[in-house]
């Protein structure tokens, strides 16, 4: 598969840098880019943000830093040998495969996952290309699109509405196995709950609007991200992102246009910059009397959390949000039944998209 | 769709009864199921665990029944219009949809819910035949199997293999519209966790053992469980469930073989009484030596629970969940990775599947 001979090698030089340290007689150490909100920034040139210039040293003059040091050399010999068997493993499988490294063994899986974070910074890969993969599931499309996907079992073409039931197409785990190969879409709609999406689906959005329809499952797992941000770049469709109005979905947005703080050193490769916001907004709430329920003391909390991330810095978020505190509500995207099952097809989206210019 | 028409009937029947009651110039009332753990039993035809006898009535003597029923005389109305508008809609759409009920509006969606219960209690229909759809999502599929889906876009003809991508066939909400065509299985087996589902399908133990794979999610949504109970019946495959070694894991795997207690009066269509356990046992925590975590303060009470439930009351069960609270630990399906990628399909299942006379 593509960048995995690349991904080893580079994987490869981390230990010769540390080999050829010791064998000069230094205390071998690691430089990286520190992960935090208050180290990331924008970055003008590829729209995303990024990590800045904060950096912590992972040395060996201490335990903690010597075994850091010692684990991330077994996890690279597993990588290599997992390559060569043609295998792939989850994050979880990764930590119970410590079990036999004696003194290497990690002692939680946040441990295991932060190394592997630290090996996509040190490398510029993502942790696809080791094969390692996440936990979670990817999500589906459906939509007029034809993709071709490269399986182990061989190549499959697949229609994303001609060739799939009505749960549509299950976006595999490393997304860089698909080719698009034609679509007649206008652009992309990413929804957050299950329930919105069959809702488009039913009511035939996909078909009606030229759209292709991303159920988002919530927070949105990397495959989703990586694919949305491919349909843009490599389709140059628009992505919209409709979700609840509330701030868990707030974030759910960010992490689709502008990366998330976590994975900021991917961002250029699962951000899409231009992604519009059509969710619920708190002026929504006046605006369509949507039914909605009171916000929560850990609602309050997000909110005020996000009037300081930089991420929302900007004229519409900062008066939608402080409008939200000052309401005390929120409401969800199937709020809109209140005024039927077509309401959001038929009135909401239209609306809403039109405005935005995506629909003209 | 199958069954629609007539679960319509079945409804309209209800508020008939409701409707003589009062010419009569009786005060209406419904009698129903009293749903606890207390009152349910084992089936011996079905081989499923019912409803037992206690039955409770809701009266319009009282100000909360007459509501009741008010609210049920709507949600039948709502459900006959949606029907005729060959629309669906899901639990939480019905419930933000009553907010123009005016005195019969629902306070909070576990109302609404709870009254959807009571209509396929009355009935013997199921939600999916009223053409309302649950929030979560249906699991996927990948094996020797090759289905009809009769869609809203059409008829489309899928094999689980061929005709899909990595991540599998898409179940959809409504399995009855699924037709079996043909296949090469000897036996179904349904995974917990998307890390072990991914770890069958790269191991090919869908090819390999002539299984067909289906991924649970977790605890599995009705459409998972009703499409294990039809692969069982129809095409007299064996099931087993394949499981973590925790509390919540035997509630799984005891949903699909026995049923749910807050769904047992659909136990006939979605439970499959002749499933078999696979799942990490307590005594396997001591025989493969497996990483472990310790039992929390809930684990241990679900634990004392289990005990107390009238479907795992066997002489297996007691025995390994009292070996649990001894040893005072857990462990998951992925734990088998400590002795490599491939132990779980080269040495784990193939043993564990002799054992059981599933493999010969």
């Amino acid at each position: 598969m593509k960048y995995e001979r690349e991904a080893l090698a580079s994987l490869l030089k981390i230990l010769e840098r540390i080999y050829d340290q010791m064998s000069r007689g230094e205390v071998p150490e690691i430089d990286i880019a520190t992960r935090t909100k208050y180290n990331i920034e924008f970055d003008e040139k590829s729209e995303v943000w990024v990590y800045g210039d904060r950096r912590s040293t992972r040395s060996a003059k201490t335990v903690r830093g010597a075994y850091m040091l010692l684990r991330m050399a077994y996890v690279i010999g597993f990588l290599k040998e997992q390559l060569k068997a043609n295998k792939s493993s989850t994050l979880r499988e990764l930590y119970y495969i410590s079990e036999n490294w004696g003194m290497a063994k990690f002692d939680e899986q946040a441990e295991s996952d932060r190394l592997i974070e630290d090996l996509e910074i040190l490398t510029s890969f993502q942790r696809e290309h080791f094969r390692i993969r996440p936990e979670e599931d990817g999500a589906t499309v459906i939509g007029p699109l034809r993709i071709r996907e490269n399986t182990r079992r061989g190549i499959r073409e697949i229609h994303c509405q001609e060739d799939v039931g009505e749960g549509g197409y299950q976006i595999p785990v490393n997304v860089d196995n698909i080719e698009f190969i034609d679509h007649d879409a206008d652009f992309v709609i990413a929804v957050e709950t299950g329930g919105m999406r069959d809702r488009l689906v039913e009511n035939g959005f996909d078909e009606k609007f030229r759209a292709i329809v991303v159920h988002l499952k919530g927070q949105p797992a990397r495959s989703t991200r990586r694919l949305l941000k491919r349909l843009n770049t490599e389709l140059g469709l628009p992505v919209v992102v409709f979700t609840d109005g509330d701030p868990w979905s707030y974030r759910i947005y960010a992490s689709v246009a502008y990366g998330s703080i976590k994975a900021a050193h991917l961002s250029e490769y699962l951000a899409t910059p231009s992604a519009m916001f059509v969710g619920i907004r708190p002026s929504d709430i006046v605006k369509y009397d949507l039914p909605s329920d009171k916000l929560t003391d850990k609602d309050i909390q997000a909110l005020k959390a996000i009037l300081t991330d930089p991420r929302f810095d900007t004229e519409f978020w900062r008066s939608e949000i402080n409008l939200q505190l000052e309401l005390g509500k929120k409401s969800e995207q199937q709020a809109l039944a209140k005024y039927g099952l077509d309401y959001v097809t038929d009135v909401y989206l239209p609306e809403r998209l039109t405005e935005l210019g995506v629909l003209k």
